[in-house]
């Protein structure tokens, strides 16, 4: 038994049946909780099981609709709180907001920030989470941050691909650090995608830099929204002359309309996913391969409540 | 202009009707935020007027997806904060959850409490609110509140109809304490439903004291979401002879399906309820009379600017 | 052992027969302290043992003069907190100021939540209590509070006693939540009294609903005081014609002068009373019966330091 | 008109005559509040004026039940904050449990250091206070503190007599820095009185340094509670010499029983005391001379309304 | 005058001529405060003039010893808040341990967060700093945060150059971003570095993409430390053909030894720094052009002060 | 193993031998961390062992560049708390800015108190520290202290020299209730240096009460830093007829120029220090006695790991 109490797992309602996978992962069996809504939409939370004492987590990604999964992971920690755990460890495999995490033009909210302090607020103990859109969004919380990352999966998965002709692609400026990783793990140049305005009151346009031409690209983004800008991407790359047998690789696959339609692009051969957001079956193409987060956010779990190094789950 | 800079008035998203009812009472223009949706559903809010130390009254009423309209809140205020708003000051018509304000059954949260905590974290300096279903939630704040009550104004309405044979009925017995001080302005008997449990093993029944043969009642709650409840009094109250001209009177309006059909109910003479929510098309009734709160919150904002007496508005 | 150290059991200087009482149920034995007055009044507090890492709880009622025993305990838990303690839980087997717990006037404190406040300012990590007078006071607390409830005792007591034509009494428009949960316990009707004004600018007068005739009174109420009130509930019994064989229950027995001369009154038959404040030999009456809490406080401090579920012992 | 609204004086109920001297001398009427007692000893408090917006200084010593006078003052500023004060500034003469300001042995509270912070939590923004026991207490507190000394006009009184043989008399180890203070300003020679042992495992024994043979001491204490440490004193100083025409000097005279018969000592002439604690008439003596802090408070006061330096008021 | 008082500006002693400056555009004093070391090394400060109730700035770069110069702006904030100030902005034209904002490898600090606590709880009301090293360490602080820019002083300044064969070069992947900004206000196409492992167990080598051939490049960053990779950089244009007329622009001239000798390279043709740190005689160059953010920080206080819209300095 | 986990013992680099010392008295090897500086300054920290869930204790004295020591520990602390320590002790042999612990004059900090602030602030649980400038400073943490002393250790060194005609010496009025405890072990009589001013205008001077003459005077002083003061209490103790073999007890030699010039005075016969701060090459003296503090803060550790009394330490 951990310091913090017996171990309790228990899932919000944004995604069950990641929940699920990560218990059957563990061994252990989900906790009990009811979650419903009264009539005029407010989520009412009761665990059903004494929560006294216990290292407890509980995994919400925020999704769906994601201000329903916020707010339903605030009132359980709370209730959690109330009862008496031990400690309280938010597992969000996907942490929203995370792109409002500056100022970009003034009277902005940092979010990110603001979701942070709440949840400090409310009662979490520390937090589990993966691939934050920025890292410093760790430095937004004071409470312990296991930022796990999918980018050494990912990395593996396409080089048994054996691509001998890959170019790994930045799709804008803010994503050259991932795509930098992502290069050094499998040996490939870069190519990077940016905007600039040609001409003085002339809207930005895009410009690409990078030698792509018969070479197959590996696109890294950590998720991918409604696709727009993958697409801008896609078609630069082609009118370059790459391959049109282009690698998507996310660890976040939101996928708002009308991304399944823009990447049905048969220039698309794979695009390559964690399913740390529900995949709702309108969302789903042939051609899309998930990789499960299960077993590493389970290690990660498993090796908190053992209080042993987390670190050697990074490699 | 107050020690707190020039007053500025916003409206979220949930009931702008209001927000601009409001402004028009105080014969200021509502500020500019554009407020929107990224394809995921994340809330993107930017005020689009200088704010730098003015003293800032937002509207936001809890309604609609209530989640979203309290995140809405978070994230705006997030930014006044960070826009350096000299004073946040947030008007809450209808605050939601406040039913849950207390533990009945082991491990429940009390979201009520924890709504004023995230609220006060993100930076809220005061709140603004009406007829919270329990007054001890004012308690849960440490920033002022200002606690608005629609009674008088009720009250008043249903004196003017000159009813003398009227006797106010508490729907529960958690509302007799609210019907006995509308008891108290109107000088009519009172009427009490309560539940209790006629042998062991046996589910709670609902019993009645009181004496309503040949009276009118005037049924007062603070708010109706499905009116289940309510349509268990209007029974009670005819098989014991009540006539049926039955007033409801509700400052929130939630008005949750099938509230609209069970209270076309033609014992139920007339409805008055206040616009803290907005009261969408499909749950109109002809014998809803709506009594406008803007008068009184307009008030509350204009004394709070100018650091007068508020008191004077809960006669 | 618990996690937070091995189990001890202080008592303050208010009730110390009581936390004596508590110390036998759980065989274990009352840890030294020493409590001694500075010649200007000044509280000294000094542990004369070591309390390092160990999961103490003080037992400390807020009675006789209830200031005094408030800055004791906080004191205690500054002495506890600085030496190191685990965890430190205060049992405040009667909270006062509990009728402070909301502005019923403007420019009021909210006593109840300012005490709340300071107590985890101070350092206190959880509470138990009892019979709050309003249930939301829960929610004033951000760590764990356990609220034992003596309403089963209570009723337990009164159903021995095979009462058939009880009617249960609710002496004020605030109590009848409390009144209708012991009624269902005993399936009695109710009757309630409450206030209204007859005309305009008349004082408000106390007037009552339900039938008494021929029934035996059960009145329930979390606290007496003066008994002014209760003695209003008695006359309007007698002149309905109740049997003169009232019954009186409550939980927190104040007996502030002259409660003890108004409840000699020869229809009140019986006073059951908990021994949550200490009732001073002035205060006895022959037909009191005490029925002490220390069994249901010293289970819940067992439970609470094994962590094992407290919610059993509400039923 | 300060930057925090205008200035309102309230007097808690400690030391009324006090706040009235101050409002006298500042020009200002007391504010309006009542105070008042529930028959279990609750305070009760409510102001009866707008104080929305004011700059609100309220004038407590922490004497006469000092428990009580404590939270009296506690819940008064949990009243004004929930009213809106602008700025709230407790005005402490006497800051008492000013010697538990460190441990002495193990398991022992910091209470000045406690009640320091249960002020800030509850919402004052600034204190004014006299003469510490310790000046580090001003540490205590991360509000600002005026920290006004009656040093100078005690020294100042001294001086018109004309003594020319004076000797200043620390009357234990930890007042002789108070003590060169004064003598700096008198220039007059030191006397310290110091405890040591005299053999292993015998008591602690009272020892002197410093001549005083037919000089007239003048005995310098920041409070005297009991007298029982100023008559060992006096006793040495006699026994060793002095003339019998002994001044004794403090801030904060408590004069707890038996001080009023010790101090009546024909050794000690004259008794130098300032009004930071109400003088009850049992314990006057002729040869008591009071010096009113009313203008020192005052000025501060006036000054930290204006935002205009205090430090003036220290020479 | 503002609501938080006068105007009060002053500086630490990292770069007094700063501060000069600064007050200089602004026509106001620099305020007077005494800061000198101990012989241990501890700092002493103390404010020769009253600051009670003034609206303070305290122009502090993080250089020279950057340990000692964030501690002296710590205890310079202490002792205006225990003296009174309104508000305390904190002016810090560099704000150091800004690259060390998130973990790169486990159990390192994120410095940069830490230090935004520490100024907040020390008492700084807002900060005004430029060019973060990444733009959502404004995230890191709950208080309002100006963060000010050189880059459209650096790129009109460019500009002016009509440098026609001009290309942006961001001289590692986390400075992309930086980079493309320059580009869109300049019009001119982008080179990007970056490094990868050619092969498993190899280090990892530099690469670069974009086209420089006959170009003249400017490199960007937001400081330069050592200029090591910044000589990389160099060494790499100059291999792919590029003109050896090279611009270094930066904000923050770090100039750590042994920088100048570096930056002597003939092929850098230019270096434009600004003077956010003190350029100490040592590490002058003639081809150093120093651009003055006086005005844009005096301006930024002045409008702070006056409470009027800062975005318009972003343009 | 403790309730917190496994002891983890590191030092910081401002005096790694005592470090050292200490794990060697407990048996245990110093954990594994890398602090290095970055070219500008920055201090870079990387924990190089797990350190989840582990009882974390921290050795640092603040000298040496004592703001680098600070701000060493600070971000010590943040990577520990980022990285799951169970708990942090931070041992702070000789705590700094301990003379500022009050305002002497306006507009001071109080940075002893800042620094407490802040070590907190970033996640200190608790603190070991030694001879503490003021025992306030104990109160101005709200984290556990425990606060050792050297006064026995140093007091039985002295004994051992049986010297009969000793005198105790307090060098200032401020260290006489320090000198009172030595007096008290030794059973020795006091001498007490005082300034004051001999006429208006004129500046203070030294005076001394107490005989002395033809005795052995013991000087006792919680610090030594540049020896001034002390050299003025040689020359008048000589001046009076003390024997030139003077004995100079402190715990924090801190010795700065021209401390070891001054103290080589031949009638100082002996010089005993403790080892909290590093004794550099520089600052040795034959008749310097160093006594390690390495045993008793290391039995302070292990006490306190594992949850018994640490009281014993102090007799």
């Amino acid at each position: 038994m951990s310091l913090y109490g017996p171990m309790k797992l228990f899932s919000g309602t944004t995604y069950p049946d990641l929940g699920q996978e990560i218990a059957d992962y563990l061994g252990v069996r989900l906790g009990g909780v009811n979650i419903s809504r009264f009539a005029n939409g407010e989520i009412h939370v009761r665990f059903s099981e004494s929560i006294r004492g216990s290292d407890v987590f509980i995994v919400q990604s925020f999704s769906n609709n994601i201000n329903d999964s916020i707010m339903e992971l605030l009132i359980m920690i709370d209730a959690l709180k109330r009862a008496s755990a031990g400690r309280i460890t938010a597992v969000i495999p996907y942490y929203c907001y995370a792109r409002q995490e500056k100022k970009t033009v003034p009277r902005e909210p940092i979010t990110a920030r603001m979701i942070a302090d709440v949840l400090t607020t409310v009662g979490a103990d520390r937090v589990i989470t993966m691939d934050l859109h920025a890292p410093a969004i760790q430095g937004f919380f004071n409470i312990p941050v296991d930022h796990m990352t999918a980018l050494p999966m990912l990395a593996q998965y396409i080089k048994q691909k054996n691509i001998t002709d890959g170019v790994v692609i930045a799709p804008d400026a803010g994503s050259v650090k991932k795509a930098e990783k992502l290069a050094t793990r499998l040996d490939m140049p870069l190519g990077v995608m940016y905007k600039r305005r040609p001409a003085p009151n002339v809207a930005e346009m895009t410009f690409f830099i990078g030698d792509v031409k018969d070479k197959t690209p590996i696109i890294i983004d950590d998720m991918v929204d409604t696709a727009g800008s993958i697409m801008q991407v896609v078609e630069t790359l082609l009118n370059r002359g790459a391959k049109p047998e282009i690698h998507l690789l996310t660890t976040h696959a939101i996928f708002s309309p009308p991304a399944i339609e823009r990447l049905s692009h048969p220039a698309i051969k794979e695009i390559v996913i964690c399913n740390t957001i529900p995949l709702t079956p309108e969302k789903q193409l042939s051609k899309i391969t998930t990789l499960s987060v299960a077993p590493l956010l389970g290690d990660a779990i498993r090796r908190i409540h053992q209080d042993i190094s987390v670190s050697v789950l990074f490699d």
